[in-house]
Parts: structure tokens; C-alpha cells; sequence
């Protein structure tokens, strides 16, 4: 490649990804995972009825998908008590994350974040080539007042927040976030990453007024609604932020099958609570793999558990690596001090079990004691 | 919203969109159309096979596509007698073309098409701050020389050919097109869009030579493999071009089951060639139907056929309005003067059936006389 095709942009910007997926990772190791927790899908699966609409969906797939998403926006729009001019449909949050920060984010322009949150977020405003502030976790949650006053100080144009956080499990509850909305400064945006929420208990999640400009609030199908790989995610916002999407997404974008299993899924609310039941019920048997084991787990309002390890950052990943070597996926947390954890993701008994039988080895290996 | 918050850049973009897809028309004119002639979609569908992979895959979309599409590309690696890191997988051609004019393009830097030629290419460069220079069509082609003429005048980053193309059907022989690429001036990249190169005949596709930096060259499952809801497109170039893109693409965009049915389909080299067979009569139906109405077609190398309506554009828009009327969803160019013609997707007996009794009404109430 001539050297001189790229912008100086892009010429500066490294080449490391925020994540190896796991097939990648099979592919390394040369033998496939007995259990996949560590990318927080929903092994419980996706609702009948959307796995239904997909296949047959399938047969239509001749035809592009509507580059609006109609059905399932309006039906969005419905489920949160909102009109669709409120609502965009894109690619997975991911994708709307990297939209976002280009319609928003350009060289000279900071963002404010906590060090150690959705590295995806970052990467997206390192590509933009903005500046990233952050502030540290508290008490293994993110915190909400540092946040505003760094972004404050450095006149940020976004401020992200995960409610429920990735990759700590922890959040809080809806009176602090709100006044974390009502505090953000003028010419910031808040984007509240929501990917967690349908596993938060009751009162962590702040009312949605579509109406206010100081916050973006993204949600997805990837988690609780169980379709990851079908890659729909969704904003809500103030509905001139909303209609500026228009004039940079690839608005033939989505996969028509995947808005109608959005939209299957969306109308499942009884698979829904059933996962929400599952996951809870993980949950515990998670902390309690790690209590035999000696390891404490953080409260979580997600559908993954992080276990703190109880020592440094190089013993948890090697406790991660031992897992690995044991066939056991998981990832953990890459910045100080939540790095001493491992995070791993709610999934079914046998699954669990396969954890359960491989976490005393992995610990003896990584070197407790 | 803040205006402040969306970057100088995005503030000053035109708020139009490519392309209205037929199901917000349809919501707009309040009924269905009865063929769907306008978005070169395959109405022949995609192979069995790929459903039947799709179908399989539906229960499995809780978990993320793999992020690399190592399969699929290394089946698109051996069919096009190359490694895989010559093949770049991504959401469809629109998808990568963003991507790539964001590798490449910024304010400041021109890229050069054909007055009319694919307009969300377009999109993208003003997307991203570039500027658009442009040369017309010579005898309802695309004009390899005149390309090359002005990417050299203005020092362009990009210059844009689709072979065969869209929206006039027509296409260059090999020799032509690679002349073209021999000629392609230092710091400039041809991009050869081949979303049709299935329909075009033998000795119309130059050979890949994937190691030639001078070009990047886009296919697509969405025309001849009949997947356009899937958006399953690929980049062919130069190692290091194909590695740049791993900078800032949205690596877990890809959806699962889009990735199964696009390895389905190029595995189906035989429902490929009855496609074949189907568009080329559906083609010489389409050329029937014109000539029995005192159009005369161009000659086609895609599944569509760009019909010459003997006046200027304002009629031609009429023609398509008032099939649009009587339910049939057609195109047409929209820059003279190739706008004096209607584009019609090729498609089974039903319908052009549908084409052939609306056309004669349409023409005589848009007033030919």
C-alpha cells in the first residue's frame, strides 16, 4: 500500500483490537471452549418465537432490510412509551457508538470516561482522533460525580457511562443517575450505555425522558434478548440528535433478519423474565463457585459475575489463562485496581459446572498460596 | 440537541439520504407494490442451501458472529485463488466503501466518479469531508480514460468504477479495465466496484492480481447470491490496504447468521449459474417488453436493464411515477443524459408480467405523444 493513501488519522492509529473473539481464540488454542463465559452472551438463548421469525425470515433475504426499521422502531417506541422519532435502530450499540462519536467527536475534541470501562467506546474515539480523560473506579463502580466535574474541566463533548458497568457488574441507582443528568455541563452529551439493564434490579434504571438533550441512552438485543450475533442495538434520545444519524449511517445497514427477530424477541416478554430468572439463579451459583473457591464476587445487575481474585493483576490473569488451558473462557477486567478480577458470564448448569470443576486447578496453577 | 455538539463537519451535511427503500414507499403511497423491480435485489432468491444454513443458525445468534469471518473468508480466499489476508469481509459494499473513504479521505482531499454513477459512494466521501470531482458518462458508459484524466488533474485520492455498472448496465472488457488500472496515477486508488461482475459476461472481470496496490476491488452477496438482507460484502486488495481497515471497522458487526448463509451460498456454485440463466432471460423479457413499447434497451452485463424512454428526464420520472401508479417499484438515473432512462430489476415471469401490463398505460399517461 502507498504509504501516503491513508489520512494522517488513520496512519497514526494503532492496530490493536479491543477484543479477540472467541472462534479467534479456539482457532489459537487449536480445540474449542467446553464453556463460553466470557463475552456475556445469553447462553440461554434467544425467545422460540424470534429464533421462528428468522427462519422465516430466511427465505426473504433476497429482499434489503428497511433501511428504517419501521416495525421494530415503532415497536420500540411503544415498549418504552415514546414516539419512534425518538428511536434509532443500528448495528449492535458497537455501531452506534461509532456513529455517535463521529457525529460528535472530531482531533481537538475530549471525551470523559473512567479508566478501565467499555474499551469499544474508546477505540471508536481514538479512531475519530479524540482525546480521552478518565477518572478511576470507586469502590468498583464508576463514579458518577467525578465524571461530570472531568468533564467539567476539560469541556468534554461526551461522558460515558455504563448503568449497569461492564466489566464490574456493579451500578447504581436511578436518583444518582438522574442527578448525574441533570449535572451534565452545557455542550456535553451524556451516553448512558443501558446494554445491562433488563438484568438491573427494580429502581436502577432512570424514567426515560426522550425529550432531554443531555442524554443518549443505548440498549440492545445482544444481552438479555439473546441475539448477539444478530447484531441490533438501539438509541434513545432528543429527537434532533436522533435524526442526524441520517446523515452518516449506512442506511442500508441492517440485516432483515435480524430486525425480525428484534422484533419477535421485543414481543417475548415472557422468554424475557424466564432469562432474567435464569440469570439470576447463575448468579448466585457463579458467587458460590467462587465463595468455595475463597473468591468474594461484586454485586452484579448484569448477567456476568466478577470475582475478585484477591491479588494482584498479573495473578488474575493467570487464573484466566489456567481457565483457558482448562477450557473454561472468561475475561477479566485490564485496569488497575480491577484487574485483580475475573469476570465471567451467567450460563446454564452445565456450563457452571464446567466452571466449578475447573477454577480449584486453574488457582492452584496461577500460583495461590 | 446542543447545536455545538455535532462537529463543524457533520453540522454542514446535507440532510438527504441515498436512496427511499421500496417499504417506506409503500408506507407512504399507503399499499404494496405488486413487483418489486427497483433495488436489484435477486427476486430469484438465494440458494436453498443458504436458507437452510440461515436456518440452522437462527437458534445459535446468542452468540457474536466471529469477528475475523475466518470461514467465509478463507472459502472466498480459495475460490478466488488467493490467501485470506487479500479479502476483507464486511457489512455489504456500502458498508465498506464508508469504511474505506474513511481510511482514506478528509477535507482537503478529492475523489473523482462519474456524474451519476453510485450515489452512496458519494455519500460517503461528503460523509467524510472529501470533495467530488466528476466526469460524464461517454455513450451511456462509464469512461475509463476520462477517469484516470481528472484523478490525475486533481490529485484525487480515489476514482470510482463500477464494471459492470450501475445504473446504466453497461460494463468494459478486461483489457480495458485493466488498462485502466495500469494507468492509475501515484497516491491514487481505483476502486472497482464488481456488485454485478456475476451477471457480466465471460472476459468482462479483469484477474485478480491481489497483490496490486493500484486497486481495491468490492463484491457482494447481495446481487447474484441473493442475500441483500444478509449484507455480506468483500474487499480484494493488497495486504496491507485489506490490515488498514482493521484500525477502525466495527469488528463484531458482522451478524452470525448472515456469516453462515454467505458460506452456503458461495458453496452453491449451481444455483449461481441458474441465476445466471434466469437474469440473462429475464433480461432479454425485459428488452421485449421495452421494445414492444418503443423503448429500446441498453445493453445489460447486470440483473437489471436500463430502458432509453426516447426523451428527456422529466419524462422518464413521469414513466416512473405513474408505475410506481399501478404498483411496479422501478429507478432511474438521475443525472443527464442517462436520466432520459428507467432502470427495471430483472426478475421471474410474475413480475414482468406486472411490467409489461403497466408499462403501455403508464407511457400514455405521462403523457408520450
Amino acid at each position: 500500500m502507498t504509504r501516503s493513501l491513508l489520512t494522517p488519522l488513520v496512519a497514526s492509529l494503532p492496530a490493536t483490537v479491543p477484543f479477540i473473539g472467541p472462534e479467534e481464540m479456539e482457532r489459537r488454542r487449536g480445540r474449542p471452549y467446553a464453556a463460553r463465559l466470557g463475552a456475556n452472551e445469553s447462553i440461554f438463548g434467544p425467545s422460540p418465537r424470534a429464533v421462528a421469525a428468522m427462519q422465516a425470515a430466511a427465505a426473504e433475504t433476497w429482499k434489503y432490510g428497511d433501511s428504517t426499521s419501521h416495525d421494530l422502531r415503532a415497536a420500540l417506541a411503544a415498549h418504552l412509551g415514546t414516539v419512534p422519532a425518538h428511536v434509532l435502530v443500528g448495528e449492535g450499540i458497537d455501531g452506534l457508538l461509532g456513529l455517535l462519536v463521529r457525529l460528535t467527536v472530531g482531533p481537538g475534541d475530549t471525551v470523559v470516561t473512567s479508566a478501565g470501562a467499555y474499551p469499544t467506546f474508546n477505540y471508536h474515539v481514538t479512531g475519530f482522533g479524540g482525546e480521552i480523560a478518565t477518572v478511576p473506579y470507586r469502590d468498583d463502580r464508576e463514579d458518577p460525580q467525578a465524571l461530570i466535574d472531568k468533564a467539567r474541566e476539560v469541556g468534554a463533548k461526551l461522558v460515558y457511562l455504563a448503568n449497569p458497568d461492564n466489566p464490574m457488574g456493579t451500578w447504581h441507582d436511578a436518583a444518582t443517575v438522574q442527578a448525574m443528568i441533570e449535572a451534565v455541563p452545557e455542550g456535553c452529551l451524556l451516553v448512558l450505555d443501558e446494554a445491562y439493564v433488563e438484568f438491573a434490579p427494580e429502581g436502577a434504571a432512570t424514567a426515560i425522558v426522550p425529550e432531554d438533550p443531555r442524554v443518549i441512552r443505548f440498549r440492545t438485543f445482544s444481552k438479555a434478548y439473546g441475539l448477539a450475533g444478530a447484531r441490533v442495538g438501539y438509541a434513545v434520545a432528543e429527537a434532533s440528535l436522533i435524526a442526524a444519524f441520517d446523515r452518516i449511517r449506512n442506511h442500508f445497514g441492517m440485516a432483515r433478519i435480524s430486525q425480525a427477530g428484534a422484533l419477535a424477541a421485543l414481543r417475548d416478554q415472557a422468554h424475557l423474565a424466564w432469562v432474567r430468572a435464569e440469570v439470576a439463579a447463575a448468579r448466585d451459583r457463579i458467587a458460590a463457585i467462587g465463595r468455595d473457591n475463597g473468591l468474594s464476587a461484586m454485586p452484579s445487575a448484569t448477567n456476568f459475575v466478577t470475582l475478585d481474585c484477591g491479588a494482584d493483576g498479573a495473578f488474575a490473569r493467570r487464573v484466566m489463562e489456567q481457565l483457558d488451558a482448562r477450557d473454561v473462557f472468561i475475561r477479566k477486567p485490564f485496569v488497575a485496581p480491577q484487574d485483580r478480577c475475573i469476570r465471567i458470564s451467567a450460563g446454564p448448569a452445565a456450563e457452571l459446572d464446567s466452571l466449578a470443576a475447573a477454577l480449584p486447578g486453574a488457582l492452584a496453577a496461577a500460583g495461590r498460596g
